[in-house]
């Protein structure tokens, strides 16, 4: 297994347990500026991290936030949106239009959870590994809009890019009108809007027909 | 001037004025991920981007609040780190440990506020631009909470890559202690493990002496 990046250079003695604890994890996650999404950046010629991503969809929470389906908490959607790639540190990204990266996606994922979350003091591994799971299940209209969010943001940079990830061998206007339905249970609003971008971008040629 | 991202490709008709401005905010605020950094990054050899800052900042809010050195709203406070740079995207970052670019950053900033917000909608311009300038100001413990994240986080990584920005001209145990103690009306604990981490990198000659 590979070392903690703060296993390289330990912190000094005179930083209590928890709060070094804590810093090793912050250290840790420094990873997810690393981890490569298929998604290209709008503002220059080369793919976006997750953790460009993760800030994006946080900035979107603000920006966006009345179109919530239902009312939200906007601190604590943020939250989950910041958290919820945490674990491709470990698990690394599953672009959705590549069916192999999909099937092993699960097992993966809650592997790295389990080896990511437990870096923390009990009672924070906890918690994060709860928003992360509540993220996950879309039980909350919290984590419904997040997840809307994570659909959004990819398919806008699409539209930017002309076409961008649609181009991919497994996407076409029936694999990217599943992934956009579920934009809907977090804003119809939004999937109507991404709906607009999927026809014009279809009959623009960005998109196959299926 | 520069053309905005969404001019290069405008939104398909069929989205409401006010959704669609917007999204084309949503879609400017892509540049914040090419706006480089002094810092190095832990976990690969590159500098950091202020999308990757920004979001290293919000995990820091939910892992490190406890240390807060007032209560603070955790989801308004992540709300504000989300936001503090956007406006280097016209702007440009402004290396503390560089003197020429520190002298005209105030006026750059304002101008950058001005030209960014007001693509938004006015009731989230004016919104957006108040949380930006509290973040400056630092007149709230959220404020304040997150300007002591904003000096943690370089400092962290320097520590991580031995020195890091410490090695800059403008840099040694003098400024580098006079830029740490921004962390302390924030958080007197975190002021306190960072020292911990300047005097032991003072010590191994990654900070000169003044």
């Amino acid at each position: 297994m590979q070392e903690r990046l703060i296993d390289r250079n330990p912190l000094p003695p005179g930083i209590g347990a928890r709060l070094a604890s804590q810093l090793a994890f912050v250290a840790e996650v420094d990873r997810l500026k690393s981890v490569l999404r298929a998604s290209l950046l709008a503002a220059e010629e080369r793919r976006e991290n997750d953790a460009e991503h993760s800030w994006h969809l946080a900035l979107m929470v603000i920006v966006l936030a009345e179109y919530a389906e239902e009312p939200i908490d906007v601190g604590r959607t943020i939250q989950l949106v910041v958290i919820h790639d945490l674990i491709e540190i470990y698990a690394g990204d599953s672009p959705v239009y590549d069916p192999a990266a999909v099937r092993t996606q699960a097992v993966r994922e809650a592997a790295a959870a389990d080896r990511l979350f437990t870096q923390l003091p009990e009672d924070q591994a906890a918690q994060l590994r709860a928003m992360w799971e509540e993220y996950e299940a879309g039980t909350t209209p919290e984590a419904r809009f997040g997840r809307a969010l994570d659909r959004v943001e990819p398919m806008l940079l699409n539209w930017l890019n002309e076409g961008g990830t649609w181009g991919m061998p497994g996407a076409n206007l029936g694999t990217v009108r599943a992934r956009a339905a579920g934009i809907e249970p977090g804003s119809s609003r939004l999937h109507a809007a991404v709906s607009a971008l999927i026809a014009e971008s279809t009959a623009r040629g960005w998109i196959r027909p299926e």
